[in-house]
């Protein structure tokens, strides 16, 4: 379940998109050490969320069709993060700005709790996502990663999730056959 | 700054705290495949939450004098989960139930906006501990440490820090020296 489904649906019915974008295959939406607070949709296509290190590239989220994505901690704080935000192949993009999402989760009591409820679903999934990267067995990593985003394996090339799960595109294969 | 802080303030004007608990050095606050909701306060003395996966221990976060420690993912979900929380030593909490503190963020807008801000605290903490999992370099993810808890190291006995960081105790040692 999306955390963020009652808002697309708002920001739908009360017309509160502002912008679209198209992006080709590897276009970047962002780059390191810069803001983007804004919030999109993913109408079509496919993107990775990763950070860079002195040694290599770690990819640590996905947003396919109806995902939202967002450099979420730019997103919150206001401020520069280390997000790298790349398409991996054509994708189509709705914007939704952060004084616009804010005024829509300010509008009622109810969409206060429905961001409340948003928020309480991110931070559980970081936890998972803290848990996955410290569990020690590649099978056990792509277990859990199955049973939580099994669409993943249909919309994202697999070099990328073998990277998202922290290891190479042979163990995956080999792990995958298990 | 403790995103807690507006509720521990009223917790305390309207004596909202349930029980008060001491637990001696060692002893287990919860473990794992164990529900537990309750929101804690660190009167005194020092815990860790960790995971165990097949290999080994992983310590995942710590709570000192004036913090708050909860099994974060339990307490929202409302189901168990794999924390374990133990006392590292003598350590007196006091405990405010879940329902007392929903009733308290629901009594007024101005606490729904703290606990939509103490939310999103939280999500950016979380997103800098899995970034602080993915640096390659030990010496990186100690200073980013350093700089987020520098108490950590006067509160902590050294070993447990080492497991947070994902480095022996050696590594620790010869870290901080350089």
């Amino acid at each position: 379940m999306n955390p963020f489904q009652p808002f697309i649906k708002q920001a739908d019915e009360q017309h509160l998109w502002e912008k679209t974008l198209t992006l080709n295959r590897n276009d970047f939406l962002k780059i390191g050490e810069t803001t983007d607070t804004n919030v999109y949709y993913v109408v079509g296509g496919c993107l990775r969320i990763f950070v860079l290190d002195e040694v290599e590239e770690h990819t640590i989220r996905f947003g396919y069709q109806g995902n939202i994505i967002a450099a979420l901690d730019s997103f919150l704080t206001g401020k520069p993060s280390d997000l790298y935000i790349q398409a991996l192949r054509k994708t189509e993009l709705k914007i939704i700005s952060k004084p616009t999402f804010n005024t829509l989760v300010a509008a009622s009591i109810e969409n206060r709790v429905y961001w409340q409820q948003t928020l309480e679903a991110l931070v559980v999934q970081q936890m998972e996502r803290e848990l996955d990267l410290l569990i020690s067995s590649p099978i056990e990593r792509y277990l859990r990663v199955m049973k939580r985003s099994p669409h993943l394996f249909q919309e994202v090339p697999h070099k990328y999730i073998a990277s998202y799960l922290r290891m190479t595109p042979e163990t995956l294969s080999r792990v995958k056959k298990s």
